[in-house]
């Protein structure tokens, strides 16, 4: 049996108050939509048809070829909009499932159970509920007191005192049988106080026909969640920050504080790492086994070997060795590649440049553009000059080199293995291997020169008080 | 109708163990009796009377002439407290409100609602009530089974069992008839076991004179907490927090995880702007549209403008223009102005100091008392040297000027327009538009030295060794 | 009566999924053992035996000789784990806590309550229990309807449906008359589905033969949560949290948000002392009064004395002078000790440095092994070079002296009371008291230079586009 999902991504979503269209806003870094997408992909929905409004543009943009569109030209209601699919779908035989693009949180085995159910019991459509305490404002789900299958969906406004005390609701995500689907739509009249054509309706009429309706009641309640201003989406993300948290805890890693650690959908994490507060991993991230991250660390499409320890610092696009430190407050920029046992400390930044397994970089420093070999210490300080103000140069850096504080080593050059710089040089010129390189003044100490300054300065200030006076 | 405030602050609140005097103790920013006595104004009190203690000269000093001052000598009691106003207030004709200074999270709508019911009424007194679940130690509110108006206040220690089982409690804040307040409060005994005046008792009062005592239920229990401890002081903190992003939120802003997001009552934030978590902003900052703020920045008294990045940055009366990108790991000072589409990168102070549009100061370098043009390049550890031990001197830097690495400009000292400055110099002179200035070194090679420094080394440990054993 | 104390520490935790052995995992910085074994010495336990099993040799190597230890070698269940302790507990007689080494958060107040009620009603055994509102899968606890004692424990998979119905649940920690729980243990027999040997059979024991056996429920279930995986190990550190929080919050300090401070158990904090969020407190830190500490600071094993304040900054094994100030951005490494009112600035490191009072490190600079005077003003990005690749030599700079910008201290040497060394220069030799030191070129300006090296590198652009075309 093939299958098939309707995304309805059609809405303004006016309460966010957003240039950027609703189903776009990112929960832990991908937008909405692309985790409903994602999700009913995992169910092996053949095609995903997306139903976008005017201006969805950038929501076609974003999934390109991940589906197909249609476009909903006016609003007119849930039923409309699936309505519009009927040329692409109307002919296909299989089950549909149809879920908003702004329920970012519903699972895949939700949707999983959903449709095995739905298959089970030979059904025409399935309805995804939920259990509400308070249930006020949601659609009722009205089952039949003896099989079970659900009778109707009732909207609070037209609830009877009884079915106003039902806690389960209409979560908003069906399936179907497709063939009846669309021929059921056919059906959906406007005759209603918002003149709209209501997707609920399609229920009432398959009922009606004699056909099974089932309700499959997914556990947890959070799965349903429609975002439609920016508080239910902190809530959203929170929810799906603590389920992608879980997940990395039940796999063997320790966060310290889950509310405060703030790991992307797609990130992987080895076991016996340890996540402290306040970090933020995003992208593709890869995060290896014993490492020790954060507190307050920002680290995007990085890879962390095991091991190493990233404290209190910013990575972007970075690869950090084995055993490796980095931080506090290190800046590691695209491009950076560190070897084994590196260790990159406090303000430093790195950028384009690789630096080979024993090197340090302690502090104070910033090596961009460069290609420091194995074991080579960079003293505090030192800098690497690869911007004249027109072009970019590269620094190479020997094994074993050792450079100097405060120096600057302007490139293009290139300092060979062994070779010496010492501190306050600034070099213009490569140095042989083994060479010690020096371009700094003799020092020069004025007797009491010190003490004059300070003479200096106070009659000054006399002066200056005198004046005012 | 003229309305009044009755301010109690005259606890000296013995559990929150501080030198700092209680309602002074700041909730998002703001002394607790600061938030109090803006929401009384807010709803249109003429005159608000603060009730202080010995020792209170700091709550004067802080809210000043905000409000009148009577003093409370001795503690004996709420109602004691607020006769101690009679000598102010007690000729004035209108409704005045009772309210407590360490009650921060009481709303100006709750308020209204409260002040409306009364007038509506015709009371001569309405009390604010909160309905809690587990109402133990709080006083009961007691009301006529026919007409729902409060007949009485009952302590938790003198509860019948019918009593006990109340949930409606007394939030300590009430509007009343001035002048039958007054009256009331002339009649309160201390005969009670604390031998304290109490203000409830001239709610029994009003009632047995046969007046309209009505009880307004505020439907959020959190805005009656009173502060008593440093607990509380954080949970007050907490609402708080929770009340001003979700202001936020609901006009636009995301905020990636509001429990870690903190923003002071008196900041504003354009819409599609995105807060990432662990940032405080605070004082009178204002943020523009589409700006990206956080994670971790610390910003005060500051305007950032829109589409501008701020992220792991420390900024303080700082002004950052249209599109300019500050950190990670910045640190604006007060009196820093940033033009539009500026770069401040990592490990850069600013203080006192204009940057024009278009300029760059990427890494590892300070900026104080200076005056930068437009698209001037500031390369990595370049320093203005401000200070000389004894004076503060400016910094002049022209448009398009380029100024290399690990420079010293030594103030006052002014680089001309399209001036280049090479790595390494220390420039005590001002240079001329478009010359190039240069002042160090040249480099020397000297072959094979850093081996002989290796040998020397390796000997020298050897000896010790050779010492040792 | 003397007492003993019995901690089960010899499952593997494999839900962990940990090369770590679960007991050993921390919460808030200390092991779970750790917590349990200071628990149990705080009810003046005389003995602690701990049961170990294979490979936790790390067990005895991290509690050492605070501990006793005996290895149950197969893993047959808690009655057998206990009945490892007879060899060495047998013969005593007193009383004996049994206890799981994955329970961190008992408190001594509740082993004291459990033992006082053991005491006074002369019991052979007092289980501690608690009450949950969903008790699925925990022993239940039946007690005689009239004189409440402890009857039975059931597991849920052999209750009755009113057994099922009990909310009261065992939660593993016991105390026992000694003699009497090792006479009864020699009864237990594993003839059950897991063929185990079950602590919880003792009760039914011990009820059998007509002994007292009480049940002391605990007021908060969070404390009986045992640590079975990351999961359950996250949130026994949040409750961990909350409770230390919870304790310096009511002494007196300010506590922004409770929810994102992270101190562990043996901080000590003054009262009036400010702590924003973010902020990890570890180790033995011991932190004054009026301090103001955060945001996001990391404080490990460091002393801050009365009125210092540390903001964005990492401090390891550091000492910090009354109303000093650190950050935002600085790192203290160990053996950093500074005065009074020092400042140390942002981007500065410190390590193995003492700073006397009234000295200042502004920003952007490295001081290491180093002795400063008192007064002392170090400039922007002056360095101490104390390492030249081979030794590491110390710095000593005398009161009043000043550094300039940029300056290189090369060590070892000494810069006398009252030196002034020049921005820019590099130090190699000693500065006698109140020299001034320069060793620096002099400027040269090469009238139009910057123009020339503009119109060459826009020449070069061109050619280099004429030959790509």
């Amino acid at each position: 049996m093939k299958r098939f999902a309707i995304v309805l991504a059609a809405g303004q979503g006016k309460r966010m108050k957003s240039k950027l269209y609703k189903v776009l806003h990112p929960v832990c870094g991908k937008p909405m939509v692309g985790h409903v997408l994602d999700t009913v992909k995992k169910v092996q929905c053949e095609r995903s048809i997306v139903v976008v409004g005017h201006g969805a543009e950038a929501v076609k943009s974003y999934l390109g070829n991940n589906a197909e569109y249609v476009l909903q030209e006016q609003q007119l209601g849930t039923g409309h909009a699936v309505r519009q699919a009927g040329d692409l779908l109307g002919q296909e035989e299989g089950t549909t499932i149809v879920i908003c693009g702004d329920t970012p949180l519903v699972t895949e085995e939700t949707l999983q159970a959903m449709l095995d159910l739905h298959s089970q019991k030979g059904a025409a459509a399935t309805v995804l509920t939920a259990s509400m305490d308070r249930p006020q404002g949601y659609g009722r789900v009205i089952r039949d007191t003896e099989n079970g299958s659900v009778v109707r969906i009732v909207e609070q406004k037209d609830c009877s005192p009884e079915e106003d005390a039902v806690k389960e609701i209409n979560t908003g995500t069906y399936c179907f049988d497709n063939a009846k689907l669309f021929a059921a739509l056919e059906k959906v009249t406007n005759s209603n106080a918002q003149q709209e054509y209501y997707l609920t309706d399609v229920i009432g009429i398959l009922v009606s026909e004699g056909e099974v309706v089932e309700g499959y009641m997914t556990g947890d309640y959070a799965e349903s969640i429609g975002v439609n201003d920016r508080l239910a989406l902190s809530e959203a993300e929170g929810f799906m920050r603590q389920r992608i948290n879980r997940r990395h805890m039940l796999g063997g890693v320790t966060i310290i504080d889950p509310s405060s650690t703030y790991i992307g959908a797609d990130v992987t994490i080895g076991a016996d790492t340890v996540i402290y507060p306040g970090s933020t991993l995003s992208g593709h991230t890869v995060i290896g086994e014993d490492c020790v991250i954060g507190p307050a660390v920002e680290i995007e499409d990085s890879r962390i070997h095991d091991g190493a320890k990233v404290k209190q610092s910013v990575l972007c696009q970075a690869e950090v060795g084995k055993e490796t430190t980095v931080g506090p407050f290190a800046y590691l920029r695209p491009g950076t590649k560190l070897g084994e046992h590196v260790k990159v400390g406090d303000f430093v930044e790195i950028k384009n440049a690789t630096l080979d397994d024993g090197s340090k970089v302690s502090h104070l420093s910033y090596i961009g553009d460069a290609k420091v070999g194995k074991n080579v210490n960079i003293g505090c300080g030192a800098i690497t000059v690869n911007y004249d103000g027109y072009n970019k140069s590269i620094t190479e850096i020997g094994d074993d080199a050792f450079i100097g504080s405060n120096v600057n080593l302007i490139a293009p050059v290139k300092i060979g293995d062994g070779a010496y710089v010492v501190a306050g040089s600034t070099i213009t010129h490569s140095v042989p291997d083994n060479d010690l390189a020096i371009a700094r003044n003799r020092q020069e100490n004025k007797p009491g020169y010190a003490d004059k300054l300070r003479a200096r300065a106070k009659a000054k200030k006399q002066r200056e008080q005198e004046t005012k006076g």
